[in-house]
């Protein structure tokens, strides 16, 4: 069976699946502004960077159709759209790539009447939402190669077809490893605090017959101590010029582990999760969200009164870390800042 | 103000505060079964090596008056609470060594009345539950030197008054720290699956005015990175004669990035969880808990059906990455073949 859509286009309206609600009701959200697409990632209901761009890109077209429907001039909504998308969320750099491109887009399009600038980003964004699933198609079969047969792969959080364009960035090289016959299981961290790990990969996993046993993130160096792991691989929110990956929250310690215990890491994602104008991970902002995320259980507090909380939602892993950067136009070897020039 | 006692006896009967219901509740069940014991112990009603050592002895005083007053003879009743005592958690080491105290205080009793063996062993008991809070003050002390001016201190899982006879292990260390005025922070791993760090570290400190801060397990590497935490402190529920630790699942992973970021590493328990007839971690067996405690949150699946879960309940962590072994009778270093050696 095929992989989940976290979203579609369709007459002239972002359809996107709720993550917030997996694996319990897979329901889709049918979105006809860019601040509900704001929201949308702001929530979470949409999450996993590239998927973040895409939507972004979609809620840029809704920025202009909803302008033109309600007969107003399309720029001052196209740049409080802009400004507001790119609020959303800090970390994942996929959001300002794709809002560049649209910018650009709309800048190629200021000439045009109204109608047609709006087709033009309909295009532009359509035009993303397929690279970005090619781009995953395509790192999936060269990532595959990397998988020795019958492998036990670890994973982090959910970089599946829930968080791109589909098909997935880690999750698709399990897949397309999967279907060459060459895995075993996949050991998925349920990734606290949001269970990204325990509700949708598992979901992505068990619904495609691959088979999934869900851990505690604290769990996986143990694991490894017993030679249970044969390769981690993640995906990213953005990849510094000199190799260093934001991620979820628990991949650098993920890292840490495998590089102890002599287990390849592997990061898996797409070119536009390269950033380059960042030249380290100590430039790349890291989101901190709210404490509920920790503190509560489906809206019940679970920690005594008085009791601080932190809530980073990733991390930095240093590119020393990193045994291979797998992308649609390479798998990328140290040292990274050559590696990483040489496709941008 | 005192900290929580996680039991007493009182006229015969042992007064358990059952952990499950905390942070919410504040409730002890009073026990008069040796069964009653060995339940409390599975449900994890009572946790912790030093404190289901101290439970298990009282278990032990239970069947001997249980016994008596039901007019039977004492013998088959104490071997098989020993047996049922024993088979009930495999790893923390604390359990058998208890109830070899009791065994070898029952042998030399053996001529005595019912009425006096039974005293006996409820001195025995007595004596044991005092001596582990005893020692867990003494090796606090000791252990609060190793902590500099304005500390933040990481622990994980609970190794305070409520896992021991009282006041606590790593916890212990803490609240000495605390008294003397250097430490600036607790962080708290909040501990999955069960969230002992969440539910009960975190409210045993906050209770005594101490500043805690709870994070989820896999943030611990980051606030390392970030030049935030001083030392890293946790009990133990065995110690192999080489020095190898069995602690709460997670353990390892924290020892590993701690090592890797140059951050002490110390190992605190009372000389009860040493074990020279276990010469290393390997050796020791590893609880694997019910899947449940991974798979649903207070009753409900959060898994999607078909998904598979392990759940090991501890981790070893080999001596190697252990800074130091804090205990009443001394702060032990490499190599501990020899220094744990020297103590017993």
């Amino acid at each position: 069976m095929s992989e989940v859509r976290p979203l579609f286009w369709k007459e002239g309206r972002l359809h996107l699946l709720d993550q917030n609600l997996l694996p319990d009701r897979v329901e889709y959200r049918v979105l006809s502004s860019w601040e509900e697409v704001a929201q949308a990632i702001r929530d979470m209901a949409v999450r996993g960077a590239p998927a973040i761009g895409v939507a972004a890109a979609f809620g840029m077209v809704l920025a202009a159709s909803g302008a033109l429907t309600a007969g107003k001039p399309l720029a001052p909504e196209i740049s409080r759209a802009l400004t507001g998308l790119a609020a959303t969320r800090p970390t994942a750099v996929n959001l300002f790539w794709a809002l560049e491109r649209m910018r650009r887009r709309w800048e190629q399009s200021l000439a045009m009447e109204g109608e047609k600038a709006t087709a033009a980003l309909e295009e532009e964004a359509l035009r993303i939402w397929q690279e970005e699933e090619e781009a995953n198609r395509h790192l999936a079969r060269l990532g595959a190669d990397l998988v020795p047969p019958g492998a036990r792969v670890l994973t982090h959080c959910n970089a599946g077809a829930l968080a791109t364009a589909g098909y997935g960035t880690a999750l698709g090289i399990i897949r397309a490893a999967h279907r060459a016959g060459k895995l075993e299981m996949v050991y998925a961290d349920e990734t606290r605090p949001r269970l990204q790990g325990a509700r949708l990969t598992s979901w992505e996993l068990v619904t495609e017959g691959i088979p999934v046993t869900v851990i505690c993130d604290n769990m996986a160096a143990s694991l490894m101590a017993q030679g249970k792991i044969d390769l981690v691989v993640v995906g990213a929110d953005r990849i510094a010029a000199n190799g260093d990956v934001a991620n979820k929250i628990g991949t650098y310690a993920l890292a840490i582990v495998a590089h102890y215990h002599g287990v390849p890491f592997y990061v898996a994602a797409p070119t536009s999760t390269v950033d380059l104008r960042t030249p380290s991970g100590r430039e790349i902002p890291i989101e901190e969200r709210a404490e509920e995320e920790v503190s509560c259980w489906e809206g019940r507090r679970i920690l005594p009164p008085g009791v601080k909380v932190v809530n980073p939602a990733f991390d930095v892993t240093p590119a020393a870390l990193v045994s291979a950067v797998i992308t649609e136009r390479g798998i990328l070897k140290p040292p990274y800042p050559e590696s990483l020039k040489a496709i941008r």
